[in-house]
């Protein structure tokens, strides 16, 4: 048995893997993107760079402009997979555009459902540095830029769900343990009750998604941004407390099978030759759990975080430099598998 | 990939694993084993074994006796699970023994269903030499002991179907693409036909038994041995010609496919933690199908016959020194095959 109790305790869960804020925000005097006039899509795109470019943040000096129908169909959907821009920006028939950050903490997407979607990504449980991050950027656009707002309502956005603060707070966790015994399903319930919406990140079914969920906010009106977030932080620790007591239940119950989960999936990780990205979702999750509980050794969590993007089919077409069946795309996945497990 | 077509014609696939011939014999004016007398079964093993004791041929010297009852039942179920003896032989409530060579090749039970079978084992594909071993000790005991023999029909046995020559010739013969395909199937069918039975080592069901199948005559009358033998070798050789025609076919059709079957029994095997005995048969049929191709490298063929045992329950138990339950069973069989794997 290679892992002790003590050792399982001793180990801060890795189960955040991150923190996301959004703002949705509008330029007054121009219609949502779904009425916009030709050219003011073209318009929209460049206020927002230039008011980005003369202003005299240091954050602003980092970031570049990148439009969206200028970039070839895989590095598009690099964007989406990486979670950058959205799948309808990808797909957009609009002018629209994404200016990201080089550390792509920052995406501020440019003619989506409403014309700016401010987006900071911090990796883990940093709720409060993405939404300071978001916050920054909203005020340094406002100085140049003004945005749609009713005294009453608050910012306007083109879904009315998104009206008030426009802000959505969001936490993608790893939840294997209660994926594993359906114990999400509970929690899914629960979540919808109190405002908070939890769902799989890769579909519905969260075995075969790799019990990667993500925790947000369903109400933008009558809170506080501040309120809005402790509320997802706070929901979301519960889950991750959760998540943990299940886990040494699990392990307890029958370490030998514990560990033959874990094992056997990284026997197959290692050694397949063909693997879809189902299942390598569904077999990094078993050997994310195995690393975070002790379990596992030598392999390391960045290196689990980069093969989740192995499993997505643009960033294996990229890798390879060209168009890929999905059958060459299994191929390649296995061998990016093997090959950056073996490199551990 | 790393099996070449070059490779896999240049190898020498090791089909066959072992060869068996038995001759059943019995001493004229005892009844049959079934119909003893009291005391009957004990004269029985002292003649045989004074016959061995007396004998100046070389052979004899490495013989040991073993009386079945005072085996523990664990070392019984041993020389069972090495086909030493039969089920039957350990199971006796009459005395019955055994008389082995120290390399085992040499096996003469005593009480079983006739009063000898001798039995002669040899790995590959070696039924001649098997047969002249079993002739020679057959001989060695004719010159003490009367055998049951009628001037019509050959050597008299408890079961009409052994009657005459009293000789089974039997071939093991590992076939996991006849397995996979399902042509074993039609094999089977065919055998029968032509006076041969092919049944699986392990059971019925081929894939869940190792893909293992015993290849032996039917028929023991109007046949010389020689015949008789020649018959069964012709029948095996046949058989692993379509063996190796339908392992280049599988594997030319798809290699990856090919080597992702072999590959993950691989890697479950290395990994696992709980295995059960039907599982492992399965996955070393695998890993057998891929060292005898060259898909895998590094890997021992003793170690993967050796292995085979591993499979087997009491072989698992005699290595622990103590009586296992079934679920401890499957956690020794899963150490035992990772640590065979890593010392290779």
């Amino acid at each position: 048995m290679m892992a002790e109790e003590n050792n399982i305790e001793s180990r801060e869960a890795q189960i955040a893997i991150s923190s996301r804020v959004r703002l949705a925000r509008n330029i007054d005097g121009i219609p949502f993107p779904t009425r916009m006039n030709a050219g003011q899509d073209e318009t929209i795109i460049n206020r927002v760079w230039e008011s980005i470019s003369q202003s005299s943040e240091a954050v602003s000096k980092n970031l570049v402009l990148m439009k969206i129908g200028r970039l070839d169909p895989i590095d598009r959907q690099i964007l989406v997979e990486k979670h950058i821009i959205s799948p309808d920006l990808g797909e957009s028939k609009r002018e629209s555009a994404v200016i990201i950050s080089r550390d792509e903490k920052i995406s501020i997407m440019i003619n989506e459902e409403d014309h700016l979607r401010i987006q900071c990504i911090f990796p883990g449980m940093q709720l409060d540095d993405a939404w300071q991050l978001c916050n920054k950027l909203d005020v340094l656009l406002e100085e140049k830029i003004d945005f749609a707002f009713d005294k009453k309502l608050g910012y306007l956005t083109c879904c009315p769900t998104n009206v008030g603060t426009g802000i959505r707070a969001s936490v993608m966790l790893h939840l294997p343990a209660l994926g594993m015994t359906g114990y999400i399903r509970n929690i899914l319930e629960a979540g919808g009750k109190i405002g908070i919406a939890i769902r799989g990140i890769y579909g519905e079914n969260s075995e075969a998604s790799g019990n990667m969920f993500q925790i947000s906010n369903q109400v933008t009106l009558g809170q506080t941004e501040e309120e809005i977030i402790a509320n997802v932080k706070n929901v979301a620790s519960q889950i991750i407390e959760q998540e943990k007591l299940l886990r040494r239940e699990l392990y307890n119950q029958n370490p030998y099978r514990f560990e033959d989960r874990i094992y056997r999936s990284l026997g197959l990780l290692s050694n397949a030759r063909i693997m879809t990205a189902e299942e390598s979702l569904k077999l990094l999750s078993d050997v994310r759990l195995g690393v975070d509980m002790g379990t596992i050794g030598g392999i390391n969590m960045e290196t689990l975080n980069e093969m989740m993007l192995v499993t997505q089919p643009a960033y294996i077409q990229r890798l390879a430099g060209k168009t890929l069946s999905p059958d060459e795309r299994d191929i390649r996945r296995a061998e990016l598998i093997r090959s950056s497990l073996r490199n551990d």
